[in-house]
């Protein structure tokens, strides 16, 4: 991930301006899941490497523009860039990381660049909808599976099928191998949300739930439960939720198996990404998977 | 222009979201010079077409988040998009284009790819150092016409260039031809800015320099008044001018030949931007250039 980070800022570095790279010191670094996933499969090679950076580079971008417009003052327990530097520097910030990102890509064949960039148009398609669904108290679950596919899937996808084409690997293997983590992935993010605490996750926990986000634990509690406790959970829906409220609400997720429900969605999924790529015999792809359904952040 | 909305309009229908759709009814499309000058350089073979498209909607992209940056509440006469849906839908609408554009840009050859990317990677710093350029009176006419490249001259440069390439000329003609062109463009949008009333530019008049914009007339000024009139141009910046402000102003700009200057700089470029080119027999080539100089809007 190092050397990642050090071709990420070289590429920063190239735009020849201070002011940008002092900026771009400050931009939070992600955890390099996707960086990683593409140097698994595609191995160590300069345009793997490029790829990793390129990726991890537009995943930085999406960051900064969602905590504009999501409004969030924290970015995994800092402060975030745009409570730092103020709304309008985060979104060119973002702008240059996205731009710089894609001037790389054009350099990367066309079938990988392609299938990128088609991520992305998803990825930034999939904002727009996750506002949208937070307008109301959604109860669809095919919309919430649809969302985190835009949102997280659809470039975890892109980034295992991309360094597919540069192995020479069946793209479409690994495609469904990135689609199906990357849905497990957002799933227990969600998961997290309500199960851990503020400080392990760096921002106030079932901070999803008073955002608007009705995210798969909540659809599973509202599933299953009595009409008097969907007036309930309706009530309590984009309020600050009381200490007896939070307790309440963790009780009953308990009582109708939500929380578990929900992990063993994520399992799942797992599973059937595990399946996509059974043929090939690539170390760590497996434990790529279990480490994100047993990650506690 | 017609062809060129109706290709704009099919890509972002592709996304498939109705909701995205009807919000891209109401972006506001610019004048087409981008999409005129590739046509006139690469014909309409259907590369040039999806390049003209792709061009202009990274255009339209970066107007989006501009506005948003300058708190703009009028384009082109009309109320703007962010004063209409928000920042943050104009953000995300913004994302949205760019990463269209650039998902249909990584189909076309990629040394075209490559050129227009750089450029969107150079518009975007354009924008932070043009901010970072507002926060104090600069005097310097080379970070003036350095920033002026990298926010408007870099993509019609990148425009010529590309067409140039999917047609077989030599590139790098194009490319100084697009490049003062854009430069000559930027100087005379400057110059209507204090020449040009309300009404025709659907904006407020003198606008630039209460925003921290020392454009050429303003530097030209500078340059050549008295110390005291410099201090009282200082104290003038940044302040909403009053209409006796305005009028001495003008004088001002009229007693030295600040506006007769930069009109004559911007023809310098312009027929620079026909040397570069001389060698070809390409028809409206000069029209765009004569066209964009005697505009007044």
């Amino acid at each position: 991930m190092e050397r990642i980070t050090k071709i990420m800022s070289s590429f920063v570095a190239a735009l020849d301006s201070d002011e940008i790279f002092r900026l771009y010191e400050s931009v939070p670094k992600g955890k390099g899941l996707r960086a990683k996933l593409i140097l698994k499969i595609a191995k160590t090679s300069p345009k793997a490497l490029n790829l990793a950076a390129i990726v991890e580079m537009i995943h930085a971008a999406s960051l900064l523009h969602d905590d504009v417009i999501d409004d969030a003052s924290m970015r995994r327990g800092k402060e975030s860039f745009n409570a730092k530097f103020g709304d309008k520097t985060a979104i060119m910030m973002g702008d240059i990381l996205y731009s710089v990102a894609f001037s790389k890509l054009a350099e990367l064949p066309n079938s990988v660049a392609m299938c990128i960039s088609n991520a992305v148009a998803l990825l930034s398609s999939g904002e727009l909808i996750d506002v949208k669904l937070s307008e109301f108290f959604n109860t669809d679950k095919n919309r919430y599976m649809d969302m985190i596919y835009h949102k997280t899937a659809s470039l975890i996808e892109a980034s295992a099928k991309g360094a597919a084409i540069l192995e020479g690997f069946e793209g479409e293997d690994f495609a469904l191998y990135g689609k199906n983590l990357g849905l497990a992935f957002q799933i227990i993010d969600d998961v997290l949300d309500i199960t851990s605490d503020e400080k392990t996750l760096g921002k106030p926990a079932l901070h999803d739930f008073k955002e608007g986000k009705v995210t798969l634990p909540y659809l599973y509690l509202y599933e299953k439960c009595s009409d008097k406790e969907r007036e309930w959970l309706k009530l309590l829906y984009k309020k600050e939720l009381s200490a007896q409220n939070i307790l309440l609400l963790k009780e009953k997720m308990s009582e109708y198996g939500a929380i578990e429900h929900s992990i063993k969605k994520a399992k799942e999924l797992g599973y059937e990404a595990l399946r996509a790529i059974e043929k090939y015999e690539i170390e760590g792809l497996r434990e790529i998977i279990t480490q994100m359904i047993e990650r506690d952040f």
